[in-house]
């Protein structure tokens, strides 16, 4: 066993809470320092919060801290896509096989769960109103004031968890350290939140179990369900141009706008131009750096060390599977070397945030333009066809970033060679019936024979050597 | 004609200094502020300047301003690579055609040089060791602190150019701005700068008219002529590993290490140990980021926006043309909207500097690695002979980014299609002669023909749209 350590955790968010559990599972002392006050007693921030869609991965690591059953009470199942096209009309897309799904939870609701779990725990320790000043590395102090008191004062832990988000203050300091590599990458998109509220009688006013989306080309609409009957609204939308943020300056505009594109919404949206006007336009950035830890002693984890678009629904599900496998290397460690285990974690999960944070990108593009084609939704039932006729060779790669654990670069490397296969297949496809036609069966004879069986890592998360 | 403007640049170096006198062609008022003594009355700086290689984008940029000739009489031209085996063997590649070469010059010559020329100027004022404490970009204000006598004094110029280098105070400023996209990227090896002195008799110990490099795979030194007969060595070296910075901890390490690795250059380094432990490490790092103006009042330029590795000789070459470029743009403008001028300009610029960027981490594998690779060096040998039979429709990349003025980003693209029909090429050739080849010529023809001739542009750099 591990010898017990102080550790700090700064930011007891999504990530920091979770992480909390599982430190002191471990045996060890926590704390947990957060900027904001304590969200159970205060209201929440409007206006800036995309709900979250919990996947398998994120699943595991509530499920290994004995939190899932509580959780799936207050999630709700999304089966798959329901694009809403111009005219309103709706075409469905499942996500994953029968039985497949991906889950709303509201962000605010899934952290103090978390919270109230983890503060009964005598090993846990959460101060809130505490905002980092300066953290200084080689030391591993952090200097924070109470932003209720204003007093100041300076901690210095064994180790040191930057759980603090994009906008980490661990990872600041770390920039400041000699050949840190950094990057901060914005889409020319923002997004703005908006509401569709409950029915009077509490009941959904678009269907329950599904991810709305209102794919527009270069920008969309997308809709999450909430448990009180409402959705919260997104849209995703250019800052500048002739349709963007930029061009639409009064209610006159909003309305004319939403009028022409989302028809189907705008009845249900009774506080579109008063959530439009007071919510703030949100910026969608990608975080890089490397290395994540300094000297053995501090470490980042999470959006801290890589932020990412929302656009996979995977950014809380990736920093839950940092803490997953972080968990899994602390189980064979004898305590003595973190600087090793620190590099070790690292090098295991940077090509996985690097590749999650690729997908998301691209999955924008899906999003808002591609889900409103035919013949992308003709492929993705013939890919689904395939995954069915071959299941040890092909999983889609939704399939495999949502409902796996593969590793994600292997999911993202895997998914580009099916890629290339589909676009040969696609050439003798006109409708799905063609599936069975015999030069399409020849074709994936060929191209999958030699294909190597898709490992399942059966709960372990690890980097593929191919 | 535009209104004259009072114009600050940050930065005495080579693009602060080259930019001065652009401005002031231009009939504006420019001051230049250094954090650094004047380099002209101090000794300088030593073990951190890899030397300078001057090529045609560099030259075209002194022609303007009428300065060419002076900096070609200090300058040396080097036709190839001479590259050293292990055994001191020596092979020479030559750069370009007959009469093509690039120039080796000293950083603080050529920055003198600039500085000497402009000063004169009445429109031109340098002012040195003041140091930008703060930049206030909506006010266009700097803080400035003259560190001889601790002055604080704060400027408000028309346009503030940052010239400040990789470190840039000017793109600090803008980095803090909403949605400002940077990345910095370090490799993991350094740099140490080493001597090779010249004969008693001033002459020079190695050929003089070449690039000395000692490939090793993974690592590699090169060498610069200097006009006083020395050699400015640099070695190109990983931090960590088995063959490493760290792996060399005293003087017996250093001399085992060079004495197996680089036997030739040995004993013509007497002061190789005292070089070694006394100068710093360099680390190499890549910067880009995006926008790289703000408000139309303040504009990054050269390595405050896009700081390179030196593996391509084309950091100071690049920022140049930054100037060249922008000088050009200067002559249509009419003085009004400053704004869309900077806007176009690092619209125009931005592709070619991450071009460069990327090339330059690319020449680095070239230069450690392939050229001490028989059939790369037969490959270079049988790209000249078909840049020879079809010089309307091939240029090799080298020569292309080195002796003409096509856009980086151009020079990018046809050099990868090239590299393509090269790997075909190549598996009908064993020797030089098999050039000849009928199905070599075949082959050609058929990739060649239907190819459209390469652009010249004539002094004019602009983005191509294929």
């Amino acid at each position: 066993m591990t010898q017990k350590k102080n550790i700090a955790i700064m930011g007891a968010g999504l990530v920091g809470s979770l992480l909390s559990l599982y430190l002191a599972k471990r045996g060890h002392k926590v704390d947990v320092y957060e900027r904001r006050p304590d969200m159970r007693k205060t209201t929440l921030d409007g206006g800036r919060s995309i709900n979250l869609a919990l996947s398998d991965r994120g699943w595991r690591a509530l499920r290994g801290i004995g939190i899932e059953e509580d959780v799936r009470k207050v999630a709700i199942p999304m089966h798959g896509r329901m694009m809403h096209d111009e005219q309103g009309g709706l075409t469905f897309q499942p996500y994953g096989k029968e039985g497949q799904s991906i889950y709303s939870v509201s962000r605010g609701g899934l952290n103090a769960a978390l919270m109230n779990l983890s503060e009964p725990n005598e090993d846990i320790t959460y101060h809130f109103n505490q905002q980092a000043l300066d953290v200084n590395l080689r030391e591993n102090q952090v200097q924070l004031r109470n932003t209720e008191t204003e007093e100041i004062e300076t901690i210095q832990p064994d180790l040191l968890f930057g759980a603090d988000g994009a906008f980490s203050v661990v990872r600041g300091a770390m920039q400041k350290t000699e050949r840190f590599n950094y990057s901060q990458s914005y889409l020319e998109y923002g997004y703005k939140e908006l509401t569709i509220p409950a029915a009077p009688d509490g009941e959904w006013l678009l269907e329950k179990n599904a991810l709305h989306i209102w794919p527009r080309g270069n920008y969309m609409m997308i809709a999450l369900p909430n448990i009180d009957g409402s959705f919260t609204c997104t849209l995703f939308f250019p800052y500048e141009g002739e349709r963007s943020f930029a061009a639409i300056k009064n209610d006159t505009d909003l309305l004319n706008f939403f009028l022409e594109v989302f028809p189907d919404a705008v009845p249900l949206m009774p506080d579109l131009a008063q959530d439009y006007f007071s919510n703030p336009i949100g910026a969608l950035v990608t975080i890089k750096c490397f290395p994540w830890s300094h000297d053995g002693k501090s470490l980042l984890i999470g959006d801290a060390c890589h932020a990412v678009v929302p656009f996979y629904g995977q950014g809380m599900n990736a920093g839950f599977e940092d803490i997953f496998v972080l968990d899994q290397m602390l189980e064979d460690f004898d305590g003595e070397d973190w600087n090793t285990l620190f590099k070790d974690f690292e090098r295991r999960r940077k090509p996985n945030a690097d590749a999650i944070a690729d997908l998301a990108v691209m999955n924008f593009i899906e999003m808002r333009d591609k889900v409103a084609d035919p013949r992308f939704l003709l492929q993705k039932k013939i890919e689904a066809k395939i995954s069915e006729q071959y299941p040890d060779k092909w999983i889609p790669l939704y399939s495999m970033v949502t409902f796996t654990d593969f590793p994600y670069s292997y999911a993202l490397e895997t998914g580009q060679n099916q890629d290339s296969i589909m676009k040969k297949v696609m050439k003798h496809i006109q409708s799905i019936e063609d599936y069975n036609k015999p030069e399409v069966q020849q074709l994936l004879q060929e191209q999958l024979v030699h294909k190597e069986k898709l490992k399942r890592y059966a709960g372990e998360t690890s980097e593929v050597k191919e």
